[in-house]
């Protein structure tokens, strides 16, 4: 698997543009991502009961599992808009369709800004009007999509597959708003691999578990949150069946967008200044390594504590202790990179000269070892500092 | 039902006083309350799996539920220190005992402090030597047991029960520590009331579900967490049964001094400037109205919010929508104060100036109503500030 530059219209068959189409003051808001055919299509959504107008039309085209385009804005999230922000969704998707020349059903609708407020209908459909894919810019898609996000998230690989060369891109946009209200995220991934639509919704299910489930900022679940997978089949390769060679190396270059991605999303959470990976093992299953790590990433005490670059462990283990996984108190070891903080749940001395080098780093690694079975998990996020709380109180409705 | 002025002291045969030791550099770190005769017990103690050494020790003291005297110091933690650390809880409350003459498992035992670090048991031993009930300073005992509060949390109420005067004191400590570590809450109410331990074990339980579990300051669950309850019997009324006018009005001082502790532990959280008080109304079932208001006041972005002095009903909708509970989310409710910002889920418009002056105040009253029961929850936490993250970051263990 080769890591290369590019952007999510690299895979065969695919275009993205983007453009500023008038809801945020200068910045572009609104992209468009566009297959030559129907591709197989899988997605996972937020799970907030609370779930914004977009959310509802995607799952709707999404009935049948082919997507041909993805219409995303920025900047006004539909969400709490009621039975006019419904019909202003449906009608992003049916402007989009009419533009593109394809089915309306084909089409899915993403946003992502501020809660509560409906969608500038003249503005979106000026702005669609305006996607040209002809001339496309796909890297202008990777911007539209932002909000606070201060860098773009994307990531392309490419893979001999059955004597084909596959290739998979990801683009995200992750935790913060224009108008700060939650950390939406976003994620879009398009492959010219040929794979059923079955298939690529039983991947993208249980991979979600393990990466962009695993990520958190401050805990809070979006309206918005959307991970859509396009497959369109255009490298021509024979159709990936499970439990192959083909199926391997497939699930390897998913996982690798997949976290590549998830991990960009909490680096750059809002105010972040570092993102921390916490890895739990010696658990008696995944789900509870998983359960645990996600705790003590979530935590604001071990995240301050991170921010204020300082080895606490005692917040990490009472995190540990509250997380609700199996776990016998006295058993526990612990590291930060590759300094042992505790064995047996006992501090240990270390070297402070190394530890003050590794907290100063922009990625630190947090390892439990609960010692009490043999499966394992990761979790990542980021520390909790005085921006945060700028960007969160600071802005006003 | 009156509220006095008094200490934990106040109930009939309680005494009470607290010193500086040693463990803190100056303020007061150790302190006790005794009852004349052995007294009813009931407890409730942290969930965290990592439990500190004096709740094990505490727990074996209450296997009979009849404590007679209280041993608390702050400033080490006394958790995650193996068998020393329990051998010294033991210790503490050995010495308590022989100190005061009274039998050994009849004293109770507390920490709050600093995790990982040993008792200093010289200190400790010379501390508790110097306790003098004679010339008790009840009220120094409610100083004793602080961490980082900012203040000292106290309430007692007299009301006439069968004719006899009824004396119940609480006392709590709650987020914040010399070296902040967590938020260890402890709560010690006193009663010189006739009652059976059990039933008041019940009442306990109950009542925690409703009062102290129902604060959150950060979300982290302490090591050390501890509410104890001692009912001595010298008011000498007749025993109260359950379910009569004696219970209920039992009741009701046990749900005020309870209630009134927890939001005094929530006001004085970290770096906070404000209470914050959500109610869900019209939930299916109390649970459930508890559950989606303790994770609205303990969402990070509601918080910002509130020390923003921003309505952001888009941050208090999202956290009701991904709180786990039934949910109509087209049929909510909301409220700041008693200005509506959303009628069935949709921006209603409001009185800026009086939200405004709403959002100054030092307790701030968020109401939601779910629309599909008949049940309701409070729950109450505090702002998210700079303070917190200076608090939490700056501390080097």
């Amino acid at each position: 698997m080769q890591i290369i530059e590019g952007t999510i219209a690299s895979p065969k068959g695919f275009s993205a543009t983007g453009l500023h189409a008038g809801l945020k003051k200068e910045k572009k808001d609104l992209g468009v991502i566009y297959s030559e055919v129907p591709a197989n299509a899988a997605a996972v959504y937020t799970t907030n009961q609370v779930k914004a107008a977009p959310i509802y039309v995607t799952k709707e085209a999404m009935a049948d599992q082919k997507i041909q385009a993805v219409v995303v804005n920025s900047g006004v999230a539909n969400a709490c808009t009621g039975k006019i922000g419904l019909a202003n969704a449906q009608e992003m998707q049916a402007l989009t369709a009419t533009h593109l020349k394809i089915v309306k059903d084909t089409v899915a609708v993403a946003s992502t800004g501020v809660i509560g407020k409906q969608l500038p209908m003249e503005t979106i459909e000026a702005g669609i009007n305006q996607i040209d894919l002809q001339h496309q810019e796909p890297y202008a898609f990777h911007q539209a999509i932002l909000t606070t996000d201060t860098a773009t998230k994307e990531i392309v690989v490419t893979e001999e597959i059955n004597g084909q060369t596959i290739t998979m891109a990801g683009v995200a946009k992750g935790s913060g708003m224009i108008h700060p209200n939650m950390a939406t995220m976003l994620a879009f991934v398009t492959t010219d691999a040929q794979i059923s639509e079955d298939l690529l919704q039983e991947i993208l299910a249980d991979k979600t578990e393990t990466t962009f489930n695993q990520i958190t900022v401050d805990g809070d679940t979006s309206t918005n949150d959307m991970v859509l997978v396009l497959a369109n089949g255009l490298a021509e390769n024979p159709v990936i069946e499970k439990n192959t060679d083909a199926y391997a190396k497939f699930l390897a270059m998913f996982q690798l967008v997949s976290e590549t991605l998830a991990k960009m999303i909490a680096k750059d959470g809002e105010g972040a200044t570092k993102l921390i990976e916490v890895q739990v093992v010696g658990a008696l299953n995944e789900t509870e390594a998983r359960l645990v790590a996600k705790k003590v990433v979530g935590s604001s005490l071990v995240k301050t504590a991170m921010f204020g670059e300082d080895p606490n462990w005692g917040r990490i283990i009472c995190a540990v202790g509250y997380a609700g996984s199996h776990t016998d108190p006295g058993k526990i070891d612990m590291w930060i990179g590759d300094q042992q903080l505790l064995k047996h749940s006992q501090p240990q001395s270390f070297d402070e000269a190394i530890m003050k080098q590794t907290l100063e780093k922009e990625k630190i690694c947090i390892t439990v070892d609960l010692n009490i079975g043999a499966q394992s998990g990761k979790a990542w996020g980021c520390d909790l500092t005085y921006k945060y709380v700028e960007v969160n109180a600071l802005y006003h409705t």
